[in-house]
């Protein structure tokens, strides 16, 4: 079997993060990161054999970004293909595919309209993914595109997790629905737990939570989605960094008179200045946190922390209760897979769930492991999320399907 | 032991509703509804003895409706006590008691004045239960009265339940936090489940699931409630009779833009044309929704019913986590007491907490009931509510304690 070179992008507004990734194994020849496109100062940070190369050149749009990639891919010095050529596809993250997107999907002149209808549902994010998907099509035209979205995964929900309770005439009319993201993290991690527990995904309900500094989490019950923490917006649900998540809708408009501003500029710090920043006062980063509480022991530093918990606490234990019991709870992404401390607190009441924590496996960091006890009927785990590879791996299948 | 007769009042801003009760075994003598205060008219229904009299008359304000009440109380035909010194104390209902009251207080001017800062936190309500201490005050100058707050039960939360994250300051500057509701029925509810169970309620967690057109649940661990899922309003949390409950906030400034109107029209649809109501366009009235979904079939009212019992489902799954396991769930409210198919469909799926429905035992309607099996771990029970007593209850105590 031909092994495939599959090139993976992820634009944001005035950045485009790649790998190019090796199929069969998921290895990664090379990636990187093109930053300040279209502003001043713009860099491409390219890392391939061990080596971090930086390069300062003006880039005025994805396109001039694409092309120093692949410039940077067959440079004869630190690149890691002879020719474009040899790019056999290349996978694009799109954030939001509404309701049309189930799947990932092979992208041509119907899904490119699609994805467009959808920036509506992400103003912040889908314009940045079409350019990318725009520069890639006109520099390698005859390469194969693939569109994988981060609310493909969650569409299989049931109408009764995704339509909220307000006049349904806003579903119809102006598509207001939960539709979840992170989706491909969630099918990664999910299908891999299952894969190291060596047991159908099936036959289990996983709860997988994704905790980095954007946070969701979603109930993963025989293979699918049925329901998940974020919803209409990434701001749903969980705290975040400086995202708020769920409050009560009424806080909004009180907010709006006692300190006078707009309903948008209520969104805006309940989106930048909220969450475990806005209860700290100190930072949006875990690890700061972590050393204010701990070390010098900041009591809002831990009222943070305790929130953030508290609320993931909660959310397990209504996704068990959503499947009717749970088999697996994994734990990804920056703190999920890095915060033993936080991990402990979040577990910490949960045994009646059906597990044991084991505190010395625990202690992991950013590797595959089983923290609960050998004889524990749920089994909790730590799996440091791969959406990249999970890109590639859908490239490949999507490609392969249609030569 | 002198038996108490105590006069509950419980002021909307147009409506007075009143109980004449006999503290020690809650005996109702006489209750009744005045209605269209300072509209035009305004009535008063009064049942006493088996009988139900409708005096029409002009009520001004609650001063003249609390006249009314006390004349219907003594009128030779159809009272039930020969004088207004009769009446031993009156127990009021008080909406917010903000964070200055933890419990039921006897009322002074510093109370009144401390109720009267809580305005601006319960602006529809508040108003009208000052209104109904004050003309009591003029009335019965020498009365003791008490004020019973449907918050002052939730205010053991730890903070980390009841902090939202966002900026710090806006709990300090403008005291946004959770507050919760019916507090007076979770407490209620919970005491008279330990007493059913003959077990102290200091070894229980119990989850009480208020469910009515306004609904919801509290986690009271070992008598204390320790969350619940109104929060600084009761705008939060389950859906409702046309109350939204909690929804992504990105959403009140999408209808705003779609719909062209303003953060307070948005909250007034969220409030009073969302949730079961919003979602089947039929009614708020659950017996409406049972009568269209399972009579005719109607799928939209099904889908209505789904979501909310969907939401309670998660709700008690959270608050199973948050408690660290449960020992007794509760149904009370109308919904909670009469909808056996709604208990049924929230509680499948969730016997893997420790329970099993008595499918006979649960066609109860407003009976207090166990309605597991008795070999279930987990009991779970359907309890009249009767905030009224607990107010007569409360007041009592109040009353003997400074006298």
């Amino acid at each position: 079997m031909k092994i495939m070179k599959i090139l993976v992008i992820n634009c944001g507004s005035s950045s485009l993060k790649y790998q190019l990734i090796e199929s069969t194994d998921g290895n990664v020849l090379a990636k990187g990161l093109a930053e300040r496109i279209g502003i001043n100062d713009s860099m491409l940070t390219h890392n391939a054999n061990g080596e971090k190369i930086k390069i300062k050149k003006d880039m005025k749009d994805h396109k001039d970004a694409i092309k120093l990639v692949l410039d940077a891919l067959v440079n004869s010095d630190y690149g890691v293909i002879k020719d474009m050529s040899e790019i056999d596809a290349v996978g694009h993250r799109v954030v939001h595919g509404g309701e049309s997107f189930t799947s990932s999907v092979l992208i041509n002149d119907e899904v490119l309209k699609a994805i467009t209808d959808c920036i509506e549902l992400a103003p912040l994010h889908n314009p940045a993914n079409i350019e990318g998907i725009k520069a890639c099509q006109q520099i390698m035209p005859n390469v194969p595109m693939v569109a994988v979205f981060d609310t493909a995964f969650h569409q299989t929900m049931p109408d009764y997790a995704y339509l909220y309770p307000i006049p349904y005439e806003y579903y119809t009319k102006y598509r207001i629905r939960r539709y979840g993201f992170h989706g491909t993290s969630h099918k990664y991690v999910s299908n891999r737990a299952a894969e190291i527990l060596n047991k159908p995904i099936e036959d289990l309900k996983i709860i997988t939570c994704h905790l980095g500094n954007g946070s969701s989490i979603a109930a993963v019950k025989y293979g699918k989605s049925i329901d998940t923490s974020m919803g209409f917006t990434p701001l749903e649900g969980l705290a975040m960094g400086t995202r708020s998540g769920s409050i009560d809708p009424s806080i909004i408009s009180y907010l709006m008179e006692k300190e006078n501003i707009s309903a948008e500029e209520v969104v805006n710090i309940l989106n930048k200045k909220s969450g475990v920043y806005g209860i700290s006062g100190i930072s949006s980063d875990f690890r700061d946190l972590e050393d204010a509480a701990f070390k010098n022991g900041d009591e809002r530093a831990q009222l943070a922390l305790n929130v953030f918990a508290y609320r993931v606490k909660k959310t397990i234990g209504a996704y068990a209760a959503a499947m009717g019991g749970v088999d697996v709870i994994v734990f990804t992404a920056g703190v999920g897979e890095n915060g033993p401390e936080i991990r402990e607190f979040i577990l910490d009441g949960l045994e009646f769930l059906g597990f044991s924590l084991d505190k010395e496996k625990n202690k992991v960091r950013g590797k595959e492991t089983i923290i609960s006890t050998p004889n524990s009927k749920v089994s909790v785990m730590v799996v440091p999320t791969n959406e990249e590879y999970m890109i590639a791996k859908d490239t490949e299948k999507i490609v392969k399907s249609i030569k």
